[in-house]
């Protein structure tokens, strides 16, 4: 265990993996980019982490991050300066690389416990639905602000969001922008529970510890059971996302939308 | 603007309709009805401001109504008039009519908005899971009294109910006739957010125009990627609904079920 | 009536079945497990109380129990001495028995209004969705610990429970084994409402009385229209759930959890 730990600070760069005793912690802990935000050289970490994940005696994995935030969506920076150099190309290129991480969720066998230390914003918090189980520390806030910067839902949020809370309320978040504490998240069904600040990770811990303690099989053929009729919808729906955010990014005007976004934010997150 | 809300006046005799920046606001202000009720011209109205909208610059529709109450479903004095005369013919000719209406709402490709000022039952209600983003006036209320006067759910309600609240509360709903307040029908997720009845109009104004600021392609590609796998279902479900009621009406029991109905009732609404 | 009450009373032994005015009402009150656990013979008499009040004038069927516990999921005392028995084929045989019985609710065609008294287990609370109206007493609470006993889910449960609740929360309950309260149930939408414990039973009464009132064939149309989407998914969603539950019965390791359980578990219920 302590030299896959070893092993794993040499393999990866924006990502923490700690392989644990039944099972995988993931770690967002970004160099590339600021508050965990999602490029493609983070997104190609994550994957191949969860690939390991897959094959070795994992039971699950456990998704969290270093630092103040979760995961603030897409990495608009790194995004800007490539659709700067070829609007068409590089926007193709893109949408190619969030379709490929989102299917790493979509197909992923074995439970994905998602701890939400902070903010998780855009692609961050779209991602969620397509864990298994949400834990949220009471200080996380949860938002898809798509439309400020002249973006289409992705990572499924388009289905997942209404399946899970009707279209009233997620348009409310995907139209709207509208920002949700942790207890409004839970209550609208995004996260499955939300823990004290103080013990947020050992009360993780425990409760990991506890799902671990079941048999590999059954954990597998229950989320097999769950994910049995969503599957080829959420690939769909992530295939609909992904054209769609090429033909956006693919217009001069859907850059200049991201542009006037990263104009106006006051903080990064 | 000004000329086309002078003509509109012209046009429409139970619906206001406003040309505003950036999207029509049609606000039901029946006169061949009571509160709002929907009888076949009131629809047809509605549906051709629908239709105006679709395909001028509008990005979207706000609707909503004047007076105290929003919608309050079908007009059953009018039904009740056409029912007496020819059962099978008048109840099939009726079910037609809603279907065609119900079916412009659900192939509406720009975002809908409902403004819910007050009551909003049957059919009025049905319509809001039809819509896309749901904002309710603190004194609104929400009931689908269906059985009270012994018919079948329409709008689609038999079909986006459970799918949005899960059919225990859809049946408390459906069948059991359940009055909901709008913190209730927010919770229950038909809406998507309560405002104060003081600054109901000018905070949905506020909400409208920070949508319209929102490029078109971007709204309708998020609709059209929201609603991609429903439209479907909500057509077929729109059709069952229709044939159900053609038999419910075509029968001596259900013609009777909506007199009594009619008499025992206190309020209109 | 009172001659198909006495009649009921010599045919059934783990449940009581009184015809009333309109509806017919079966409690489960069983002699041959504890708590009103599961058990092919409960299962059997449940069945063919249904039939009867398929085919007979009876408008819904109204579902409760008699003692403190409305439903604690399956008898596993009963099911642990069949496997000792003869592993593979008891498993098979156990599956069958479950799917047949769980059948017979997704295929009902009346509506079943569930009286939810107290603990409603495993699938006991799986079987709630598969209702129509759900009135919980109070005091009641729920909870689905399939992972404690190293079992898959069961009774659609993998299938209602997120559809109904979202992912996040449905595996709160089927990986973590959360409890819930009458409360928290009716808010995550698997309770229709809560009732209080001193009147519960007549509260039912008055209720299902008003059900009783409408006309059996919008009755019927309005359950077939919420159900004809469903109906062939719910099918499904048992046949792999049954085979998990073979598979994970069949193995040693299955067998071994469910002993772990009941050594391990400090009260019946």
């Amino acid at each position: 265990c302590s030299v896959r730990q070893t092993e794993s600070a040499y393999r990866y760069r924006d990502i923490v993996v700690k392989k644990q005793d039944g099972f995988t912690y993931i770690l967002l802990s970004t160099k590339s980019s600021e508050n965990n935000a999602l490029n493609p050289e983070v997104m190609k970490e994550i994957q191949s982490a969860l690939a390991t994940a897959a094959s070795d005696d994992s039971k699950l994995v456990l998704l969290g991050a270093v630092g103040s935030a979760f995961c603030c969506g897409l990495d608009f920076l790194y995004f800007i300066r490539r659709l700067a150099d070829d609007r068409k190309k590089e926007s193709i290129k893109m949408a190619e690389t969030i379709r490929t991480f989102v299917n790493t969720f979509i197909q992923f066998k074995k439970p994905i416990v998602a701890a939400v230390n902070g903010p998780a914003l855009g692609l961050g918090a779209a991602l969620l639905p397509l864990c298994d189980v949400v834990w949220a520390n009471e200080k996380a806030w949860f938002q898809t602000p798509y439309m400020l910067c002249g973006q289409t839902p992705d990572g499924c949020s388009s289905f997942t969001f209404p399946r899970i809370m009707g279209l009233a309320s997620a348009n409310e978040l995907l139209l709207g922008g509208r920002k949700l504490t942790a207890q409004e998240a839970c209550s609208k069904g995004l996260v499955s529970q939300v823990l004290w600040p103080g013990t947020f990770t050992q009360e993780v811990m425990l409760r990991v510890k506890e799902l671990v303690a079941v048999d590999s099989q059954v954990l597998q053929e229950s989320k097999a059971l769950m994910r049995s009729t969503s599957r080829s919808a959420l690939e769909q729906a992530n295939e609909r996302e992904c054209e769609a955010l090429k033909r956006v990014w693919g217009s001069l005007q859907g850059t200049d939308s991201i542009l006037q976004y990263l104009q106006k934010r006051t903080e990064l997150c």
